[in-house]
């Protein structure tokens, strides 16, 4: 029976992880899409409505020219008359951009007083925290609380961040606080790192509706260890989440996904080359965003500029809000826009903006069959605009978006990267529609786009528009197949994973040539977490005799006599070091090793012996032998010796001096230690922690190794 | 420029896996179908053109029946009136079992004759190559030929395997061969398994199309250690294959998947009910297989039977083609039926076999639109014959497949499974469906199952079958995210995941409460490949003292001291003993540990000494020591000293004696390595080996520790 708990627990503890991840996920979608129409107006009978569901069942046209009566604008609010246009626009724009400062002033004010763990996207963190680090109440109920309440905040500020990355955070949180409901995965760290990558995955998955991109990205990017036994849990947590949030359906359609799209047509050979451009344009497009974000985020620590984070907030909304809303592209949030980007042009196409498929129109022939795309003709009058609009939109969304990520609010960087490439891939798009309609003979496309007398579009903006989503979010991030799978899960197409492949490849290899660490990798080497990269091969010949330390000259290594140390000689070393364990020794002459002793287990068997027996005194003998003498019965005042055999790890790992760095890094993070031992003939040499290979990692990568500790 | 080359070869060994994977599975296809139809008859205007290429344009109908004048049936070949039905019907019959003789003995005799290696599915075999142990030749040219001939025929004969487990052991065949074309793979053994996992993956994608899964697949079915980096270009890998495998277009549409459905009806809550149990029945089958399987190949391996395999396969397909013939649900090879049997009833399906969509049919008051599903009716006089058809088949099929998985030809597993597995779920759909017709008001079901006046079937038999098909594949493999991941994307929509996932979460707990190893792990049991599972948590208490050789009364360990031995010595030592290795000590005294000395390393050495100096003598002293003294130029007939110091690797992984065994294993399955040095206070005690562990672990499982071993 016990054993069947046993067993059940681990998938009753991602089944509540699962539920609670989606359902928060849903409580946010909803809360996001009302918080972000307050910019625009309000609902006057039931002020709790988006502008959506406030709309509904309504036709006549208010006087600002919606055409919905119960939805009132700022300026309807107020009062104002429609025909004071140039009044109307102004109050609108600042109603617009004071909402917006207050929202982002209350989630700055929410995540400074009560949870300062809550800022950032916590990717970063969550990867540290799995792979072995702790950092206590990073993943509690506080910061869960407010994480979830600053993200909508933020993300309707219209500031340039997503809530995607801190889903994940707040499915990790999640995960941490359901864990302790289980002693087999609250007491247990490596048990508990195993739900935490279930929470990951389940994270991205509500974040994107992509269950198996979702694992995928849990495996391949936040993970540290993944056994196969976790992958199904984290499985089965991903689509429980996934399933619920659909259950709540906050995107208000049958769709899982974020940008549902079904292209009609398919794409063709010839398009791999401007795929491949779009790739590397993202490529390079990271590349500069990780450069110019972790010079920013260095400045900012370093400068007064961190003294005022709420200011900081303060300006960075007034400046996007102001610069958002004359731009239809930016007015509107950027996960809108996405969704917008990525459509295609028919001519039942819905789209919100209609000069992004205003084309010229050719006479035809033909009748236009619905299920076709547009007709291949020049950039109209509305479509030139739109470009216009574009153009400055991926100017700015590219700038603004370096100063915002790190900020101190939650900023999850997936939408705005995305945002940024779509923007991109749509204006390549544009542009490759444009040249096969100049060059329409020429031999690159003149087999596929066949001339027929419809003269249909054979390049589809759209599909540009995704590829360079993937391109650039895969610059940022560097993820590989998580990436091409979940915007495969987005696009439902298994045809349309060519391309998306492509772009992925070549925007990592574009970005690779101008430094080869993530957005993530780079946030955790400036924060100084210890965390020692798992992916990277190391391909130095150095040896294990080269980091271990005592160096040469050091003094010698402090280390524990299997005999003739005394209790005071113990609690002598235990104040006047800060080593967190110590190797015990055979004899100072043999220096053969024995084991290693945790500075907290000595500390504690130290105090209960002290306590246990009075005799036990600072000139006590310890020993450390299986056979201990005993106590001698000649005299009470004779101090008592202590037995400390038993608080001895008896199995260190060990390596030999001549061991190379490639393996002991190998050891290090594939058994994930924090320690191991240095022999050479068996005799005790020196010792490796974690921290003195990260440190010969960053001296061999020409880095400042002191710059890389955390503590 | 050579780091640049480093990197890309790496990207083109594996492009040139995928795009030779994809092209044997193209034209693998292609015979396959074509062999097929042998069966049946032949076209004889052009003799390789199968019936559906033949027929291509051709209205006209034949004596026998067929609506197509080219292709002629044998009966229409030896000129047989059609009045005589009975006639026609046996020499169809006839042809169709001496056919599939032919094509059966012809691939046995290939196998047997020239490549005896490719028989079975190759995927245990490959498991076992790709956890670091060598069979020489099992990927070698030979045995990708003769594969790649041996199992279109023998599918074609109708026998109870598929075609879709040997594509694994070709793509891993070519992934061997390409990585010779690379030193950088094919001279490390661990750089070359990448290659093969990637491989693997490009095997399965091919198989079913489905490249994601096919990742999936090799990372938790087949590899034993992936590297993210490997993820990548496996992913690369696999998506070339699949793309070259549709540019081939061997099913004749555009989708790249094998049994591509798109249902038109969404499933109910209710259904998981039925879900799960088609999961228990499948996990039931699962276990039954497995164990009646495992016998049988026993009984085959210690009986007068293994030394006929080709007069078993005659047998075999003797029994399997005659008692396939009558049954339209088994003439047809099992890929075919499952593609049937996964398909929707609806008012334009288009279905080999009309039976299977016989409803009875009830007046309506509405026209049927061409959407929807078909009428909740009762089951019609065709629909029972089909039922009683399908019920013969899977028994058939359940039984025929313990006696074939396993005889010296290529046999596969997966479809098969499929198949029995899509029988079950179909027949309990069907089941279902009457259920919900004779119960309409059930709470269950009475709110989703609306009885408005089309009265439209709210149960999707075809669902079922393909529910039934992961279930049955998932009893007997145990795959879990991989499984849902492939049946995913042969479905084509997130939509069905939940399902697909159900079933194979109640598979793997009904399979593994009747034993928890899957067929893969069975065989690889059953043949003793030294495999050590990463899967399997080790959870006894035992240390490695009590598993470390020698054992207590055992004769001492043999080791190699530092200084003091002779030449003579160490070749007595070579020839009388089998180890791979031994331990270099200081002294006979002190036993510290130096390192360790590989026996192959040690004679070659030693014939090298020997070759280069005349004075190296059996008397001449071996030194392992950095300053060995140098040649004494007294005499020259003294013998001289040989410095071996350069061939000890001096960074053995050693454990101490009082390391649990859970650590233990732990690092021979991270780290990869197949003997450890078990020390106590620098003292060296013994060693252990991967087959000591394995002994081990078959000991604490109440398995015959000596039948495990290979050699």
């Amino acid at each position: 029976l016990r054993a069947l708990h046993d067993a059940w627990s681990g998938w009753l503890v991602v089944l509540l992880v699962g539920l609670s991840a989606g359902t928060c996920a849903g409580i946010i979608d909803i809360v996001t899409k009302w918080l972000s129409d307050v910019k625009l107006g309000v609902c006057p009978e039931k002020f709790w409505l988006n502008k959506e569901s406030c709309c509904w069942n309504s036709e006549t046209v208010t006087p600002s020219g919606s055409n919905c009566t119960k939805w009132l604008a700022w300026s309807d609010v107020f009062g104002m008359s429609a025909q004071n246009a140039q009044g109307v626009y102004a109050v609108n724009y600042v109603m617009y951009i004071v909402v917006a400062v207050i929202l982002a002033t209350f989630a700055g004010l929410l995540v400074k007083v009560f949870a300062p763990y809550a800022c950032g996207s916590g990717i970063p963190e969550v990867k540290t925290i799995l792979s072995g680090f702790i950092i206590r109440g990073y993943l509690g109920k506080w910061t869960l609380l407010i994480k979830s309440l600053a993200a909508p905040l933020s993300v309707a500020a219209n500031l340039s961040l997503g809530k995607e990355g801190p889903l994940v955070h707040i499915a990790a949180c999640c995960g941490n606080i359901f864990s302790y409901l289980f002693p087999k995965y609250g007491k247990n760290e490596a048990k508990k790192r195993e739900v935490l990558s279930a929470a990951a995955a389940a994270g991205v998955s509500v974040a994107f509706g992509a269950p198996v991109g979702g694992v995928l990205f849990s495996l391949e990017e936040v993970s540290y260890y993944f056994p196969m036994k976790t992958l199904w849990r984290s499985f089965f947590c991903a689509l429980t989440a996934a399933f619920v949030l659909r259950s709540m359906n906050p995107y208000g359609n049958s769709h899982l996904v974020m940008f549902y799209v079904k292209y009609n047509k398919p794409w063709f050979l010839f398009e791999l080359v401007p795929f491949a451009l779009v790739g590397v344009l993202g490529g390079l497009y990271g590349a500069a965003f990780i450069h110019a974000n972790l010079r920013w985020c260095k400045f900012r620590s370093t400068s007064k500029l961190g003294k005022y984070p709420i200011l900081e907030v303060l300006v960075l909304t007034i400046i996007t809000a102001a610069a958002s809303y004359p731009n239809p592209f930016t007015k509107v949030d950027a996960s809108a826009m996405i969704a917008e980007l990525v459509q295609e042009c028919t001519p039942v196409s819905k789209l919100t903006d209609p000069n992004l498929c205003d084309y010229e129109e050719l006479p035809v022939n033909q009748t236009y069959s619905v299920s076709h795309g547009h007709q291949l003709a020049p950039v109209g009058e509305g479509l030139r605009t739109a470009i216009w609009q574009l153009a400055v939109a991926l100017i700015f969304k590219a700038v603004i978006t370096v100063f915002t990520f790190g900020v101190k609010l939650p900023t999850g960087l997936f939408i705005p990267s995305m945002g940024v490439g779509a923007i991109m891939g749509r204006l390549i798009g544009i542009g490759m529609e444009q040249l096969v309609y100049a060059y329409p003979d020429c031999v690159l496309w003149a087999s596929s786009c066949s001339t027929n007398t419809i003269r249909e579009s054979c390049v589809t903006p759209g599909l540009y528009a995704m590829v360079g989503a993937a391109a650039a979010l895969g610059g940022v991030t560097r993820m590989t197949v998580s990436l091409v799978v979940i915007m495969f899960e987005l696009t439902g197409g298994l045809q349309y994973i060519v391309p998306l492949m492509a772009a992925a490849m070549f925007s990592k290899w574009a970005g690779d040539a101008f430094g080869n660490e993530g957005i993530y990798d780079g946030h955790i080497r400036l924060n100084g977490y210890p965390f020692l990269d798992n992916k990277e091969e190391f391909t130095h010949t150095t040896l294990a005799t080269d980091v271990m330390m005592p160096r040469r000259g050091d003094p010698p290594l402090k280390v524990v006599l299997q005999e003739n140390m005394t209790v005071g000689d113990l609690e002598h070393l235990v104040k006047t070091t800060t080593y967190n364990g110590f190797p015990v020794i055979t004899s100072q002459d043999s220096y053969r090793l024995l084991g290693y002793i945790y500075r907290r287990d000595l500390m504690v068997a130290l105090e209960n012996a002290r306590h246990h027996s009075e005799n036990v005194l600072s000139n006590s003998k310890a020993y450390f032998t299986l056979h201990a003498p005993t106590l001698s019965t000649s005299g009470v005042n004779e101090p008592a010796p202590v037995r400390l055999f038993n608080v001895v790890d008896l199995s260190p790992i060990t390596v030999t001096d001549h061991t190379p760095m490639e393996i002991v890094v190998e050891i290090f993070t594939k058994l994930g230690i924090r320690q191991a031992l240095v022999t050479h003939n068996g005799r005790l040499l020196g010792i490796i922690t974690k921290k003195d290979v990260l440190r010969h990692i960053a001296r061999l990568n020409k880095q400042d190794p002191d710059s890389i500790m955390f503590n």
